[in-house]
């Protein structure tokens, strides 16, 4: 997608109210994990602490009370669509659903520039899930009303990423001087990338576990290592698993194979089972993007190390203390 | 649909707050009209009169403050996901709702138990509806949070039973004693299936109405005189329709019949028209779970005895009661 | 569509509370421009001010806490839709999205009467946008609560030409004795003909801008001529551009030419560049409904006199003002 036309200048922005936190995220865009650092990492997970409590005790607050969310979906997304929703919903916000945009003046023509443009006439922020590169920056680059990004394509997801990052720290404490297996299809998951961009800023062991054609692109391994972390590359889940204090898995998808034999041989050193899971650490802790088509199977669900159902929990407190904080309310 | 993996242990299921009224029905799921006995439906019924109060003084109110609906529909029925959306609305409670279950990561393949597992973290009790027998009650087995079953194929849809026993209550001012008949395909209608359950707690003389091939089944017959019941049955309902209390109509589809001759015989026995109405009795109350598509005729709308659309209305008020119920606030 | 039975006598309608203003619009159906006199539209006008003003210093209200409106849309809509959403929620509401009517009961051939009838019961007021011509006048018959016409077909679309006037006024304060240019297809757009119409109730001077086979029809020219208005045909926007106050653009879309040596010779006529808007006047007002394709160049929206995206925020002041008013708490 090319940016049409010329972006909004910021003197002509909408002026914000006087009665906001001054949190470095207020009035801001979250496009791409790049823009945290851990400072802010600090700062937004301490906000999605503060977000579990208010849950747990009174269910929802009225922080973004009289504000409206906009959730943009140009594809499908339950699953974020409704964490986002229900984040707004639980910080006593309204929400736009729009779930149909491929029925809507978009497929009359209309640009993504544009149709931002009429949607911040009625809302206070936009969640934007499209599935071209680079549409997030370009709707930023139009919206004056904070723009975050749910997913733009092969491009990035960062709040999956902070979502995933924030679970490891809620499981295990901390961040640093942590083994991180990923487990799977790590040359096409934006989630694998992302991730790993975040971890990259703290004192992280790399292992990448994947079958050789879908083995995380050579430039990435060698940004990892370029800021001097360990990164290991190995075929098969069983050479890590007694060592790694989290599992990372995602899916590797039988169409990702020409070669049909070359799937059969591989898929089951990506199945985590109970007996994989018996050789596992005791507080190893076992994550998933979901959602998971096999590659766990269901009895690893009341093993008290899967993690993924509790990580969907942590995904919405992120996106509270998100939207909390992009609206100056955090 | 088989059950996949091991249902959380009730131990593992979330704590609840200690705010709660315990009613025999917090935290407790809505799968069958099996569940209920005259006891508990005294209870529901009493609530849903609190309710139709409530919101003819006031519109709404603030019960259910803070609380997330996920209004779950693997297949479109806008009237019943309207019914439970309003309900909870009126309530103070928020929705999710997600209606385009087919388009997303369900169609990638993921289960039913991972899917209520997901967006239990979301909310605190899911409404489904789903195309195939038991799909609620697996959801249950699955959910820690209330599963309300708002339809599962030809199994049971319990709220629409409920809304309907509770409008003869409402119109009648009683549940016993009284002669009801119901009318046109009696074969394949879960909804007469399930209000001639619960119409078999109370002191009830039936009368079933339809052409030979669309009869009740024979064993729901015979359960019906087992229970001591008077239960007739016959093909046309100008037999009946001057003895009843209520009558109940459902759409005789023509698509139900092979030999079309048969069903050009038998339809005009199961239309309503004014002139029929003129031979029932002056306060018979004339029901039917709509859409109607010609089997009630627009001209018996006026009449007082037509009671479809405030049987529209006491919907809301059973939804009201039974999402409050289950929250632990009525 | 034909009406289907008979309508709800007066006599029927649902009680209304004490607590309401009596506006002249409370439970009154907003169906057509026709209804409103300048009288009205100074009424509406001024509620949106202040609705304006509200969202400016507080972003919401609670002027409609309690009250539920159903958002039906017979054919998708995401601006309208989104707009009357924003606009209840802003004022404190709950909002029923029914986006599918296409999968819903009514493709089971329900009718819209039975339709509207039944989503009365949950709602305190209903949106509707249809595809036939006249279906908001037989929905408002039925139906015993307010129903807002968001468009039918090529009948009216009230709120639109009400949010066009609203805009004239807002950015040049005065609606009498004003030059105002339609440019584009006047033959087909029902968002011209009803603004005409409003436009007529003032001291106006009209330029129809059109080529020569999407002229304005001829008794509208008529109408506006026999109500004593100044008005000019002309094939070229230049012809005009330098003595006009208003310039409301509409597309001419390529599919109305038969002959598309036709298209290709007037269609330049008909797109504003900068070049073009450096002969109009410093304050002429640039209007537009949107979406645009391609009739107003990107390069346009930095000229303080596009009004547009102004335009659609005062859409959203029209809809809250309208739906206060018709709630009776304007």
């Amino acid at each position: 997608m090319s940016p049409q036309g010329t972006p909004k200048p910021h003197a002509m922005r909408t002026a914000r109210p006087a009665d906001h936190v001054d949190n470095g995220f207020y009035g801001q865009d979250v496009i791409s994990v790049r823009q945290f650092s851990r400072e802010k990492l600090v700062y937004i997970f301490s906000v999605a602490d503060e977000m579990r409590t208010l849950v747990r005790r009174f269910g929802s607050a009225d922080l973004l009370s009289g504000k409206v969310l906009t959730n943009l979906f140009y594809e499908p997304s339950t699953r974020t669509a409704s964490s986002f929703m229900a984040a707004m919903l639980r910080l006593g916000g309204r929400v736009i659903p729009i779930n149909e945009v491929h029925y809507s003046s978009v497929s009359k023509g209309e640009s993504l520039p544009d149709t931002v443009r009429t949607l911040e006439c009625y809302s206070d922020v936009i969640v934007l899930r499209h599935p071209e590169v680079g549409s997030a920056q370009i709707a930023a680059d139009y919206a004056a009303k904070p723009i975050i990004n749910a997913g733009d394509g092969q491009g990035e997801h960062p709040t999956q990423a902070l979502l995933d990052l924030y679970t490891v720290q809620h499981e295990l404490g901390r961040l640093d001087g942590l083994k991180i297996a990923m487990v799977g299809d790590l040359k096409n998951g934006r989630t694998v990338h992302s991730l790993t961009r975040l971890l990259s800023l703290y004192d992280t062991e790399f292992y990448f576990v994947a079958p050789d054609i879908l083995r995380l692109p050579a430039d990435m391994v060698a940004e990892v290592k370029a800021r001097g972390h360990k990164a290991v590359e190995v075929e098969d889940v069983h050479e890590v698993i007694g060592d790694v204090d989290v599992l990372y898995i995602t899916r590797v998808q039988k169409e990702r194979f020409t070669d049909l034999a070359v799937y059969d041989s591989v898929k089951d050193h990506y199945i985590i089972e109970p007996a994989l899971m018996a050789r596992a650490r005791p507080n190893t802790v076992l994550m998933h993007p979901l959602p998971r088509v096999g590659e766990i199977s269901y009895a690893v669900d009341q093993d008290p190390r899967a993690a993924y159902f509790r990580q969907v929990e942590s995904g919405m407190f992120i996106r509270m203390a998100l939207l909390a904080a992009v609206l100056g309310k955090a």
